[in-house]
């Protein structure tokens, strides 16, 4: 497991991420329209404007959004959050999303800014107030608001508005920034009455490459019926699980945001928390929202690994949940990974540091952790500590195997109760060294 | 500013940090006698095992020590806390430190294995439970209790002891693992009453390399007499701000042990809380105590900078502490210092997501960060971002020979109140990733 020129290469081995992990056609929800074009704030000329609007009028539509914990807040981070607040959470119908700029740091004109654009896709729609606004990109320089005006124009006067595939596919394009690939997914359920729901998501995100403009953005929209605490409920409960379980190198931008709205285009009663349909759809939810975020772990082109870190047996699911993340984000882990190293040591460290609410979730004499294969091989488990000793005569060539995975999973069983969290983390390469050593200018 | 084939070979110049950071005589406290020797539990024959011991009569020493906060503590660090608390800090004369195992993650026989090695160290020097065990090297193997108790009788019966230089460099050679020179620093101060007392420090640690067996370990003796409680507040206040103020990667030993003996050998008044020199012994020990953790900082070979993140006028000292330590881990941050790269948005970045105790140190209209260049040249300031506005238009020219030195500091100012902390830093390069990915086997 020496790390030589045959392992880098091998690590490094190109995969056509966008063949792998872009899907060809998908399902959409009813109701929900997307436009975008390209209004020339990306250079490139991509595209880098996008707008998702609520064309169910049966009834009102819930919307709810988790925000990034960053102190400094994006500029339509405020104004989203404000405006989802006054109007608690309902009658929110079209989000508009810009790409290349940021509109963080940019103090009051930035929230003018934000505010001028909101007004803008609000006077087309016919509406106020309906329209949440969101940005990424670089940050410290204000929106070109005019450039970003004349693309709304373009998208609703030369009615770009789709809901087919290649609507959905466009619309993922044009959040991203740094992506080396859309990210789009797409899943129908049937309720237990019978009725079918469609949930969409796309997400935008690959920390591993340019984290100033590596805002992670997700945008889950659904057909369903959902009462709108009960959706700000099902979001959190799933983003807690999902967005927010993905670690790529720790850090955490100013815009994060992940938004859902539910239109209720579906014909079903209402969905709040009492219905015997909320853990099915919360549940169903937190899967989906689980495979958008694996995709932006997936996008980065400084790693060469995926890897699941699954903690279980943990008295608490909190404490599952800061033990996985810690193992997830220890720099001696990742590059641990990267060199095809089983080095329990690290992890037990990792495991060791993490900050437990409750000291009774680790009891060091009843850990266990082992690397687990992916590709269906025998044996699955390669044991590296067992009731807290560790396994000093590993099979070297099994664990070599293993390592060499591109998909693979670390298995934490801390012995102390029965919560279970999983965290979804990469490996550090030197290009990741090289890529972030060279991106401001 | 772009990462080219011309910069990376400055930034990766060789440095002699041997003749840059070893001194070459010293001064040393009256009534401690150091002796070491090559155990043979390192194959090299390297010094691997070293004692420090207080011959002085005229009263009791005091001793006090900070342990890690892992959960997973190795056999030493249990066995001296034990120690330290039943004798409740006094009456301690010896301490024996082997190199090259760790005796961590050993179980029960390793804490039987440290209690071999006190009680023949005391019964050499004819007292019981006046010796405290440190171990650092490689986890998860025994002691070799055989060759180390070897080495002790070599160094009793062939009376290895000295209170010299070079007893005192051979002592702080012998606790080295994977450090590229050994760290000794002397002082001697003047109290008010005209009595002279000194400092002698050692300590062990080069996370940048091996981090597995890079637990930190510093030991401080002095001939001044200090109350044991006293010893202790002046000992945690002293480690709050210097070792626990560095970064190398954010990862915590399971070792990690910082321990003081103040034997009393200089005839004056026992030093406690309420003493006219406690807080000048207590800002001495301090500064005293950052000197030594910064030569841990220098002593990464994956490193080219040494950086202070200086974080000032913050309403209280642990917020201030938590947004240099945010500063100082951030991957982000390491990797554009590597790449020479005058990101303010990823310092910011950091100070955002710092989990503050008090919300209110941080007002982000008030922020202040520059970068200061530390070899004289002027302008010694360097502006990023003036009360929350990011200088957009900075003197690239100048960022250019700022971020070129091998030492510069990042000044955040909060501007919310008067309280003050500093963490010592490093960047992260491409030689990290190779070495760290390239340990265990």
């Amino acid at each position: 497991m020496k790390l030589n020129t045959k392992l880098l290469q091998q690590a490094s081995k190109s995969v056509d991420k966008y063949a792998l992990y872009v899907p060809k056609n998908g399902v959409f929800p009813r109701g929900f329209q997307v436009g975008s074009t390209a209004s020339g704030v990306k250079k490139n000329g991509n595209l880098d404007l996008g707008i998702i609007r609520n064309t169910n009028t049966s009834r009102p539509a819930a919307a709810a959004a988790v925000f990034t914990t960053n102190k400094f807040k994006a500029a339509p981070v405020v104004v989203s959050k404000q405006i989802l607040e006054d109007k608690n959470g309902t009658g929110i119908n079209a989000i508009v999303i810009n790409s290349g700029c940021a509109n963080s740091v940019t103090g009051e004109v930035g929230i003018e800014d934000a505010k001028k654009l909101i007004s803008h896709v609000d006077s087309k729609l016919g509406t106020s107030m309906s329209t949440l606004p969101m940005s990424t990109g670089v940050i410290g320089q204000r929106l070109h608001v005019n450039k970003i005006s004349k693309g709304i124009d373009e998208i609703f006067d030369n009615n770009k508005f789709g809901s087919d595939f290649q609507s959905w596919l466009d619309m993922a394009k044009s959040i991203c920034t740094t992506d080396t690939f859309p990210k789009l997914v797409t899943s129908r359920f049937s309720l237990p009455n019978g009725e079918k729901y469609t949930l969409t998501g796309i997400a935008k995100g690959a920390g591993m490459i340019c984290p100033n403009m590596a805002t992670l953005l997700g945008f889950i929209v659904t057909d369903l019926p959902i009462k709108s605490s009960a959706l700000k409920s099902i979001l959190t409960h799933a983003t807690n699980r999902s967005f927010n379980c993905i670690s790529v190198d720790g850090d955490m931008s100013t815009n994060d945001t992940i938004c859902m709205i539910a239109n209720g285009a579906v014909e079903t009663k209402e969905i709040d928390e009492t219905s015997q349909e909320y853990v099915q759809v919360q549940n169903q939810v937190t899967e989906f929202a689980q495979q958008l975020a694996q995709l932006v772990v997936r996008d980065g082109e400084g790693s060469t690994k995926f890897v699941t870190v699954k903690v279980q047996n943990s008295l608490t699911f909190e404490d599952a949940k800061i033990i996985a993340e810690s193992i997830s984000n220890s720099l001696l882990v990742k590059t641990a990974l990267y060199g095809q190293d089983a080095n329990w040591g690290r992890i037990l460290c990792a495991i060791g540091y993490a900050k437990l609410d409750n000291l009774k979730s680790l009891n060091v004499d009843k850990i266990n952790v082992s690397f687990i294969a992916t590709d269906g091989s025998e044996p699955k488990e390669l044991k590296l500590v067992v009731n807290g000793v560790p396994q000093l005569e590993i099979d070297e060539a099994r664990a070599s195997e293993i390592l060499n995975l591109n998909d693979l999973e670390i298995s934490v069983d801390l012995g102390t109760g029965t919560e279970e969290a999983q965290f979804w983390t990469c490996d550090i390469s030197h290009e990741y060294v090289t890529i972030n050593g060279d991106y401001r200018t």
